[in-house]
Order: structure tokens, then C-alpha cells, then sequence
């Protein structure tokens, strides 16, 4: 097995506000303008009551990068005003991993 | 703001397999007991075609305990044989973290 290497985890966990607002349409925006930044490895989400999008990222940087992008800086403000009662973000470094597939 | 003091992140990921042989009343069970293990901080889950759950945990040391503790190796085993055609696990220790509510 080569050297585990680590790389960034950022979890998003959030409850959406009443109304669409044009939510669907930018998340999935915003989940294809993700895919195209430097240092972007991957998404997994799941939404019921509570939602959860975890991205992941090479290193901090890319995340600063992908965090100050202009349209992306456009879909937070968005974010607050107008999607989320409430969010939270947590930046976390992948130490270790396993996989099970059958 | 006192300072951010480093916690874990166990994000678990999963596809179930077909049927329900009894997942939903393990997977409340399993919850309850983490709930009380030592270092235990909160758990949060979604699932829809993807599960993600995402457990957080003072140390490493809270994470190995929960691992090996004796009534969630006999659910991980049935994880394996029953309930998932994947997962994937991953540790992470948490970094850095912000909130937003209203």
C-alpha cells in the first residue's frame, strides 16, 4: 500500500431556510465550479432534515482559494440571506482512511 | 472567542445494501451507545442515495476506544455482511471551525 498522504476535509452542515430561491440551481452550480478548482479531489452529500456536503482538498490553500472564488463568494452571501437558518464549517485534516466495498 | 481546541471528525460514508434486516434499530442502538462512550463530543447524519454520518470526538484515544468496543464490533461485522455495499471511513482531526445562525 503506498504512503497514505494527507490531504483536507471540509464539512458543511447546514439547515435550509423555507423556499427554494433558486437554491437547487446554484448548489449544483456551485458543485460543478468546485470540480474545475486546482487541488479539488472530490463531494459527498446527503440532505434530510439536517444537510451534510463534505469536499475535499489537497491542501489548505486550495480551500482558501476555492473559499475566495468570486462566484462562489456571491453563493455565500447568498447562503446567508436567503438558504440557511443555520450552517456550520469545519476545516479538518484526513489523517487516516479505510474502504469496504463488496 | 477562547481558543479553538483541536477535536476529531469520524465522517463515515456509505451506500446501504437491498433490505433493512433490522439496520435502522442497530443503527439507533449504535447511536445511543456512543452517546455515552468517553470523549464523545455529537453526531450528525443524512442519507439519501449516499449516507454520511459524521461522529466528533475529543482524541484519537475516544475514536480507538469506540472502535473496539465490543457491541459496535458485533454491528460493524453486520455492516459487512448485511447493510452496505460500500463505506468508506475517514479520521480526521478538525482544524479550524465557523457557525452561522439566525
Amino acid at each position: 500500500m503506498p504512503p497514505f498522504k494527507n490531504y483536507y476535509a471540509v464539512i458543511f452542515t447546514s439547515i435550509r431556510s423555507n423556499g427554494e430561491k433558486g437554491y437547487s440551481h446554484m448548489a449544483d452550480q456551485m458543485e460543478e465550479l468546485a470540480k474545475v478548482q486546482p487541488g479539488y479531489l472530490g463531494m459527498e452529500s446527503a440532505r434530510q432534515e439536517l444537510g451534510i456536503t463534505v469536499s475535499y482538498w489537497e491542501s489548505l490553500e486550495a480551500i482558501a482559494n476555492w473559499k475566495s472564488n468570486a462566484d462562489h463568494l456571491v453563493a455565500q452571501k447568498r447562503g446567508i440571506t436567503d438558504w440557511y437558518k443555520w450552517y456550520k464549517l469545519r476545516i479538518c485534516k484526513v489523517e487516516r482512511e479505510y474502504d469496504f466495498f463488496k
